[in-house]
């Protein structure tokens, strides 16, 4: 099967991007199953219960999340309600909404879809994500209970991304990384036979500080003193991504390629798109 | 003129694959300039004497470093003794060696080179660097007095190296970072004219760790008991860097693109070379 | 001399105990100058020029900020017409304000008054502290040019705090850190003379967290998700600070005790008053 | 009844003043039950089997660690082999060693202590300290199953340290931070009845860095350059800890007092003994 994910939507720039060319790709590529990081869809901090829905609407069958996840308070009715939302499954116990979901795919297939976060350089105050990936992967095999099995692992370090990705190499479709929001041009299938890419990229406007007007990040490293709010830059974004095609006897990986649609980056297609 | 970056070299499989392939990459595109990371060059830590020399025997015209510069002792002597080896330029006043430098390129050019570390999740304790960047431009104007200026920015968060390339785009020919040891796909040409690339990813073997052998960083993830130490993976390495066309009138970019040579990743070489 | 240095004021219960009570102690035991942190003394985060003038109505002689200085924006104006108001001096050049300050005390004494912060743990993008004391002391030494040296040192890290008072040890009357709002109890005179503290504590309700009221501090450990603001305790503050006898020959310290007046902490005054 | 913790011993200054004075303190004040860090007790890095051994010979109950228990490696035998030996509790499942345990007292009370670390500014990779000391709680309740709880809560940040004392306030005899090697002067009884201190300090010698010989650390802050290796300091060391009195009836605190016994420190003991 085919499966598209998106990066952190970022800001008007970003989500517009995503609403409108996402339903041609979706039926332009027969894609199967779409994923999108939402976690600054709103003017860069956190996703609104509206938003969510026009990513739902515009084809995403999945919207993952991040540190960002409760920037907005509305979040948390989002999240307890909707089961198309996901926020980090590391969480502590008690946190409102859930960490992974298995949705049916267009072909039929079942799909089982993870959100975890990473700690290195990240909040200091999280589950294990090793654990709660061995725990989430007990509920089901790669090729038996699950068709496709996708981890948007949201971290900053290298390391602790790739350590992850051998972790659970050989279980899971796809592990992309998220947060840098920085696409990365490492993707390329583990011995096990899982898909892997540090990380997607984002969905928003690259001339910018990560999607945000450069103004004030650029201020703040060069004085001590804020000058005003970190806003979204609103110039043209580019889509950042990464599809895979899986196998529908194992449902591991069996290609990997970049997406980049939109203005200042390269732009890529998976040739055998 | 056509300048050419080599990302981190780890330990002997990065370092083995750039002595190899260096030599005909020059001779076949005709590459001006060569500059290439080796900070972790000697077993996954620092640099020796005799690597270094080795690289500049295979045509690098600069080698640059990073935090890992001083693991081995005897790079003290290197930094002190050799114009070819930088060290980050804002590390405190006293320290042997030099940041930047100015070279000659194969074509006549002049080529100031700059490595300078980014704070952000990084040592805490070294010299701003936007304010390091500031200084050393003082000293000469790209298009003028330099027909080329290249930046490594050794930092770990995107958002200062995003920052740090807006901060000297029109200044430089080429901001590159390094350290993250995955190359990005996010290689353009800033409003400035800048050809600007988050990292440049590193040589080395990209089944495993930040090119260490992946088994005992995962036990670190896994459990808190050191089992052994961090040895540098010795599958075969991939090469990354990216490549710059620059204006002989302006010394600013005309052309970026990524290399990548090697297993596992997906190779790419300019079009354009 | 005598000089009484106060920890940072935490909000409402803070900042009234030290108006309250600073009147009194610098009549009752003839104090020479006094040194106060206003960095929380806005609702916990930052200062106004009202709150600043307070202080010095009180009889503080000198307004000692940290890493919350710009917490209110009109503290950039009070840093820029105020010589009596101190930020950390290895901000970036271009800061408004100053970090460092010569006051003359009761007696008639000369005194020369630093605030500095530290970067282990905090904000990674500051100038080096050391370089940046030593810079100071440049200007004129203890026991001629000035009777005597006081450092705020606002940092997290007892090694940078130890290490920065070896440092200036034997050019300085008093080190004192501050920042992580609990009175150390190792005040001590360092081998050259200079007295030093680790940390002040605050000037605030101890029953907290760091003088914020403890609910939401407790349940942004417990869980990810935000209840509310952090807002000031409001109970009965403790004053927290240290006092010391400097020699009127030499500038070093003589003596040094703590002080802590109010609920919960056990009370102490210097003997020697 | 009345318990004794002694903070991080440091070298062999700290565990010969330690092993030196232990004895005479038990039988001269009648302590029922002592508490030792270890985590710093060989050469500053770790502990030995001896070093244990002789820390339980001088009197020590229960021996604690911290972010250091590794760093020799015969300390994993040591944390298979020896039930007084604790290491942080919430280190991955797997980890060897327990973190928690359940003592006889010289007067027949049980005593249950645990040893937990906390995450802010320290290692990211540890279970939660909150979820970690709930758990353990639920074993048996202050006052009827067990007579006295004790936690080394061994953390960098006093907020952290401060919303774990009143996260367990009331379920616990005494909450006493570790790991900054620097006495807080905060020791209280909080509102539930548990005796809270933010820090012990170490046993060791204070004309230091923590402990360790001052030169090399106050030249890694000056300097990039490594010179040599960090030494544990070997003037005289000071003891430093804190002493509770627990009620029989409830567990609760009754009294608490710090005990700092050597050279540069004022000395004090509590006044009830
Ligand atoms: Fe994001
Ligand atoms: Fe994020
Ligand atoms: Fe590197
Ligand atoms: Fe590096
Ligand atoms: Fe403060
Ligand atoms: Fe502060
Ligand atoms: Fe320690
Ligand atoms: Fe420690």
């Amino acid at each position: 099967m085919r499966i598209l994910f998106l990066g952190d939507m970022v800001g008007r720039s970003g989500r517009t991007a995503v609403f409108d060319q996402l339903p041609g790709l979706i039926s332009d590529h027969k894609l199967d199953f779409v994923i999108v990081n939402g976690e600054n869809a709103a003017a860069g901090f956190g996703i609104t219960g509206a938003i969510f829905q026009a990513t739902i609407d515009a084809g995403a069958d999945v919207v993952t999340t991040g540190n960002h996840v409760w920037d907005q308070k509305e979040a948390l009715g989002v999240a307890a309600r909707e089961d198309r939302f996901l926020r980090p499954g590391n969480y502590p116990p008690g946190t409102p909404g859930r960490g992974m979901g298995v949705y049916e795919a267009r072909n039929g297939a079942r799909v089982m879809v993870s959100n975890i976060m990473g700690r290195v350089f990240m909040h200091p105050d999280l589950d294990d994500p090793f654990a709660c990936a061995s725990a989430q992967l007990e509920g089901g095999a790669l090729g038996s209970v699950f068709d496709a099995v996708v981890f948007d692992f949201h971290a900053e370090a290298t390391s602790e991304k790739m350590c992850f990705g051998h972790f659970v190499d050989g279980q899971a479709s796809l592990v992309v990384g998220t947060h840098t929001h920085m696409p990365t041009a490492d993707h390329h299938i583990m011995e096990g036979g899982t898909a892997y890419m540090s990380d997607a990229g984002m969905c928003g406007d690259y001339n910018s500080s990560l999607g945000m007007d450069k103004e004030e990040p650029l201020n703040r490293f060069l004085t001590k003193v804020p000058k005003g709010r970190f806003e979204a830059a609103d110039g043209p974004a580019t889509l950042c991504g990464v599809c895979v095609e899986t196998s529908d006897r194992t449902g591991l990986a069996e290609k990997i390629a970049p997406l980049r649609i939109g203005p200042r980056l390269s732009e890529t297609m998976p040739e055998w798109w």
